[in-house]
């Protein structure tokens, strides 16, 4: 299906070696054949590593809560990497730059590997991206994949609502208890983490949250989110955070396959319609895309029967017109 | 090619009835026959409003900026549809209430319609909900289209790059100022709004877009986007800001179609891969999609394989297809 890759490549990623990983890793962000061929090479060898998805808005002290946690969980031994999700304007380079300088506190332990990524430049492609490098990570034999993305989008969400546990850290601040739970992630949250908590407002923030919690229905059997607070800055909290994601993960042994399961099947229908995307653009005519365009542009064409218009010059059935 | 719908509604919309286009609405937001085929019967009458995009992470003042801006433009006599997406949790309820506190200000205005929209369950549905929102609000008869996004997801950014205008809001504050300028909006702006100007660190941020700005490369006949400082609780700057619209428009009154144009691509790619997904579910034998999932998540298969396993069933032989 896929041009024969560089096998050596996979088997090096196998191997863990981290030249190997970042090598990967381009291949799968640039979308090459050779990188959707080294996830088939590399994918029977995956589901080790525990995926750890953690949100906030913009200044939650994310990086900073996801640096002491990663010091923390190298003091038992296992080894991690990290993705940082950063929605960078391509032109600032603050993903690499942003690397560079996390990669200080970590850069001697080999046993650390972190890659920040910046926003693709189209719907679903910064999940699918994420998706394919924690696969890497994972492949590579880290323990431990941390997601950390700016969880106010759809993407991110997904992104982490699908993970094997979702944290959600929010900051005291002026308003911002109540945007922060208007967010979007209140429903996604495994536990909750306010961090900054030497801030005025925190023990309100928590109360909000709590009062937000008691809204839900929970069966004495089910997984009651905690509200921890943190000081990512001076590392107050992380031990008991640590602890908390170990209960969730015991809690939830039985159940981490269905939310793979879950996993998988956002992952399938975003990699299906892409490809039907890519076989769209090699199987109509030339320009005939432009000039669907150009007809709704000019309101000669509604969007709707565009898309089915095209739909049918494409698989060639009637009965795909029209939503059902 | 749709179901007939309510005919009567359509007219009713284009009349500019309020509670007709309340219900075509909720018709289009819950991605129903009927919602499609009223787009259809309305576009040929879109494409008179001026859409403006506004969009800045939660706990800028958008809610009050757009509030204030609406105040103002009423003044011209313009009418105005407003459409504020709010990735609100669904148990919260936030969207509705929202819209009745929002609506407080302009309830006794006819000229003034608010929608609240929260995120949708999938990729994709918060940005067709939203450019259909803005079609009904244009066939109304509006003649401004305010969308006010929280501009750090992928959704959010897409509809508001598409827009005639972008506008992004950015707060001084604690180290949010890098925040904002890393939060992937920087390349989008067409006008950069400082809001909460009040506030200490205000010509800090207002020296750190433009320092910004000045790594771009602007042709002489380029817009080069302003800086503005405003205060949306006081209404300083508000006029300034509404000025800075109008001169944008001038400016580029010949490249509208341009933009016209990727607003439409943008749009049709997400309507075809979605039609294309309600194609697959109704062409699949019962639980294949099902099967494959499980055999993603239990290794036996990769998803990059599985996916164009299930493109073959669908469509054939991708390579053998014709063209028609």
């Amino acid at each position: 299906m896929h041009p024969a890759p560089n096998s050596g490549l996979a088997e090096r990623v196998l191997a863990g070696d981290n030249r190997a990983i970042a090598r990967a890793m381009s291949l799968v962000e640039d979308e090459t054949a050779e990188g959707a061929a080294l996830i088939g090479q590399i994918y029977a060898r995956t589901g080790h590593a525990y995926l750890v998805g953690i949100t906030g808005a913009p200044g939650a002290g994310k990086s900073t809560l996801v640096d002491r946690l990663t010091a923390e969980i190298r003091q038992s031994g296992q080894t991690i990497g990290i993705i940082a999700v950063d929605p960078t304007s391509p032109f600032t380079g603050g993903a690499i730059l942003g690397d560079r300088v996390r990669m200080g506190a970590h850069f001697q332990d080999a046993g650390v590997f972190i890659r920040s990524m910046a926003t693709r430049g189209h719907l679903g492609g910064l999940a699918r991206a994420t998706s394919d490098l924690a696969l890497i990570l994972d492949a590579a034999g880290k323990d431990l994949v941390m997601v950390e993305t700016v969880g106010v989008g759809q993407d991110e969400v997904d992104i982490v609502r699908t993970a094997d546990i979702s944290v959600v850290v929010l900051v005291p601040g002026a308003g911002d208890d109540v945007q922060a739970i208007k967010a979007g992630i209140m429903e996604i949250a495994d536990i909750y983490v306010v961090n900054k908590a030497d801030r005025e407002g925190a023990d309100r923030m928590v109360q909000s949250i709590a009062a937000n919690l008691s809204l839900q229905t929970f069966a004495p059997a089910d997984w009651r989110p905690p509200i921890l607070k943190t000081e990512a800055t001076t590392g107050a909290g992380i031990g008991e955070l640590w602890a908390a994601v170990g209960r969730f993960r015991e809690h939830t042994k039985d159940r981490r396959m269905a939310r793979q399961r879950a996993r998988q099947e956002v992952r399938l229908r975003d990699l299906l319609s892409h490809q039907f995307m890519d076989y769209v653009e090699h199987t109509l005519p030339p320009g005939e895309f432009q000039r669907t365009i150009e007809a709704v542009a000019q309101r000669r064409l509604d969007p709707y029967a565009a898309a089915a218009d095209l739909l049918t010059k494409v698989i060639g059935s009637p009965r795909a017109a029209g939503t059902h």
